[in-house]
């Protein structure tokens, strides 16, 4: 019996050592209070699972007779049900280290755009058809910014007498909403800027048909992100709000597609060069005020993976290489990547674009610059489809990490060289569960990946449109869904994603070390608010 | 980019080196026919995409406006629309080779169940209260064959007298059912003997909530089975159906957990050995009928893994260990291994019975005999519980195989333990599916674990409450879930089987050669009654 549970025991830490818990690496995580905040979070978890997920939680989520409670169950019908959860307040305060796969317009909570919108008296929207009760949740808001001498006055959209595709002013468009005034006007916006849970798990419940309704949501906030003041402010905001949640370094993925934003009187006109001066400067501002509150450790900087889009024909490709080597040139510390993104499934493989690929790499060599690929990969479900393809693509165009890699574990090989070469994959949980390639988090074969020894980082994607704001929503859901993942795991995935960051070394050796000033902290705390607590009490609080 | 496209094309073959269809092993599929037939079926099946599964299918189910669907997609809502298929006639028409897991009380047709229940007067039912339109779908039947003496002669289950727990003969409840007649009647016990797709897929939409419908099938068929004189039909029809689907071997679970059926007269005497007495009789029997039709090759045999239940105190164990070993030594040819079965996320873990394990081991060496563990393991969404853990303990125990395993793809180690030993995975896809462990098959681990070169094949579990009678729709949805399977793969898939299975060497080869003789006939009759009707008409017909 003893030597058949010490070969067990062998055979257990055999199988997991390829994780990147498995060893305490760097000896961040190797004192005591490491363990024993461990310990404690996994109490909580193992409460958790019954009284907030278990068959006598009296949490409901208001969808009537269907509740179906578990961890890591579908994050939008369980966010409100996340918010309130001791594990989550843990996880909020966790740092979280670097955020390296975000698109940026659509990162901001779509309630603070549509604020930001209404400050704008250039912000007009129309409607392709007249709005009536029944079309209310087909026809989508069309905003756009327009020049002074287009503004109109127009009262309403709602009115009988609107011609569709007629501009209204946001503003009186929203007070003079038929459909439950401004608040039904708001819900209509941020219906349309964001999925729903019953477009989610019943509508659209395809990773086809959840495509079409995130795709729109794109289109329309486009109309308001590509007016140049208030692309500035919600950058801003993204950078504030993400240093909230504990995030001290970001790589946004940025679609230059549109070639030009809408100055402030409504001229489409700022060329890619603008927003990158722009995005310098609020840069050096957030810097600048965090710095004067004492809080310059919080945040180490921002930078960006230049995308365009897999529909671009690949003979236009070059035009948006050529604009990305200018930029590095003149931004070297800005621009750190290239990407295509877009939905797989339906748009053009990697392999069409081989050619003006194979070209810029050779491009970069002549110009004297590096600008690594970063590319989306194997988003999908199919196995041997063009979307799963693209994984080989990716790897043999020696990508940098990898985004998505949802089908990564149907790849022995290329697993093989994720680990070999320290490819990570940025790996979604929340967004790959709501555009439903998983139908909740332990489906997910991130705990798989993970086993392997294939390098991960935790990340948002499109938290406007998911509601995954920050990062504490996908550190939890990855917490809740594993016995073997505990606090320290966390930490790992955290303190390891400046590893496969695009910052230079001395900048990561920095960013890393002031990672493990906050983490110090952060256990510190959990110490005196929460762990004293339990002793004092004897039990764990519910 | 000669030189790119040919570094591509050796990291896709070195990626998918692993997959039992990756080299033509044994030649059975190298020859032209083969390959055309092959790609024949790639046709029809991109074709059928479209026409049956795409946007423009008029197919439905039936279920209103959430009409999702796509190959691979939830079988309940599916199976209608996979009957229609070409696709489906193919897979129906190949020989499957043997079938290695499934649980033989689970097995045959719940309408042929009922029927089989209607001739025997001796079958009685009852219900824990009197039924109303509004508890119907609550409420289970109960069956249960009762001695001469006990028989009753209520006339109805449904009239308003009905004392709860009063047995009412069969065939008087059904003709005096009040909600519908027979028919409703019907509707309601077949209801009660199988999963409904708005339960898996809506009220019961979580592994934990499917699993108490699932068990409840089980508690209501048992009342009928354990009539020894309909059990001994029950088993016929299963060979016959098995036979009919192009199964030529089976290996079945037998829950021995119940010591005794019920005879003739409904008295429980009939022990163990008089279920395999009448098994080898039926066996015999049913290999007559066959050789008389000129048959004989289709069948070769079919033989027995003896389960009890994981709810047993470990200590109890001993009584079912023993009494295999006893059955074993009766019916060398019949018991060839032994499992323990039931929900691993609720019930036991192996470890619990590693004890009695241990001794099963050395009473068999010293009693002469050897009878493999071929344990279910792994049958779970967790990571690192109790039920995922199974996984170390069957291997370390030497499990010949692994039933479901369906999370070992978390696990590198065990993975290469199974490549080494040859331990194949029984996996049932429509089995995981409808217990919620995927969402569809393009989701299931399955085409991880192929390429990763994990033995495995392919399994029905339990059909008659899935309703996937033979192995035709197992097959089916895994050939649609994947661009790299083809009609090679699954022809692999089935010769494999006999490999993996506990056959004695002479046998599998002779069951081997059987097989290939089959699937020669299956290819040229492919050609006859379909390539060559395409080849007239210059294209897939739809």
């Amino acid at each position: 019996m003893e030597d058949y549970l010490a070969k067990r025991r062998a055979l257990i830490a055999k199988d997991r050592a390829a994780r990147l818990d498995s060893s305490d690496r760097d000896g961040f995580a190797s004192d005591a209070s490491c363990d024993e905040a461990d310990a404690y979070v996994r109490r909580i978890r193992e409460a958790e699972a019954l009284s907030v997920w278990g068959p006598e939680s009296t949490h409901t989520h208001g969808e009537g007779d269907a509740t179906h409670l578990f961890p890591g169950m579908a994050f939008l019908t369980a966010r409100d049900i996340i918010i309130k959860t001791r594990l989550f307040k843990i996880m909020s305060k966790m740092p979280k280290g670097a955020l390296l796969h975000a698109h940026l317009d659509a990162t901001v909570n779509a309630r603070v755009l549509l604020d930001l919108a209404l400050k704008y008296p250039a912000i007009h929207v129309q409607t392709d058809a007249l709005l009536t009760t029944s079309n209310l949740d087909s026809i989508l808001p069309q905003f756009c910014p327009l020049p002074r001498s287009e503004w109109t006055e127009h009262a309403s959209l709602t009115d009988q007498s609107y011609e569709s595709k007629t501009w209204v002013p946001l503003s009186a468009a929203r007070d003079t909403f038929a459909f439950g005034g401004p608040e039904g006007f708001d819900r209509w916006v941020i219906g349309a800027l964001t999925i729903s849970p019953s477009e989610a798990y019943r509508t659209h419940n395809t990773t086809v048909k959840i495509w079409d309704k995130f795709a729109s949501t794109f289109r329309v906030a486009n109309g308001i992100n590509k007016y140049f003041p208030l692309w500035q402010e919600y950058f801003r905001q993204f950078l504030l709000s993400s240093i909230e949640d504990g995030i001290s370094y970001a790589e946004v993925r940025i679609n230059f597609w549109y070639r030009l934003m809408c100055t402030a009187d409504g001229e489409e006109t700022v060329p890619h060069r603008e927003w990158l001066e722009a995005f310098d400067r609020i840069l050096h501002d957030v810097r600048a005020e965090l710095a004067a509150q004492g809080r310059a450790d919080e945040f180490v900087g921002c930078r960006i993976i230049y995308s365009t889009i897999r529909f671009v024909p690949p003979e236009e490709l070059d035009w948006y290489l050529e604009d990305c080597l200018a930029l590095k040139q003149e931004f070297p510390d800005l621009i750190v990547g290239f990407d295509l993104v877009g939905h797989e499934d339906l748009l053009r493989p990697l392999l069409d674009y081989l050619e003006p690929l194979q070209r810029f790499v050779a491009r970069q060599r002549e110009v004297g610059v590096e600008i690594p690929f970063i590319f989306h990969a194997g988003e999908t479900l199919g196995d041997g489809t063009a979307a799963d393809m693209n994984l080989y693509d990716a790897l043999l165009l020696n990508t940098k990490r990898i985004g998505h890699g949802f089908s990564l574990i149907k790849h022995p090989e290329l697993m093989a060289l994720c680990k070999e070469r320290g490819v990570a994959v940025e790996v979604c949980p929340i967004s790959n569960e709501i555009l439903r390639l998983t139908s909740s988090m332990p489906a997910h074969p991130l705990a798989a990946v993970m086993n392997h020894g294939v390098p991960v980082t935790l990340c948002s994607d499109d938290p406007s449109v998911f509601g995954n704001m920050g990062l504490s929503y996908d550190f939890f859901q990855v917490l809740v869904a594993s016995e073997i993942n505990g606090l320290k795991t966390m930490g790992c995935l955290a303190r390891d994603s400046f590893k496969y960051s695009c910052l230079p070394e001395d900048e990561k050796a920095r960013a890393t070390a002031l990672w493990d000033k906050q983490w110090r902290k952060f256990i510190e705390g959990l110490f005196h608010e929460e762990i004293a607590d339990e002793k004092l009490r004897g039990t764990v609080k519910n």
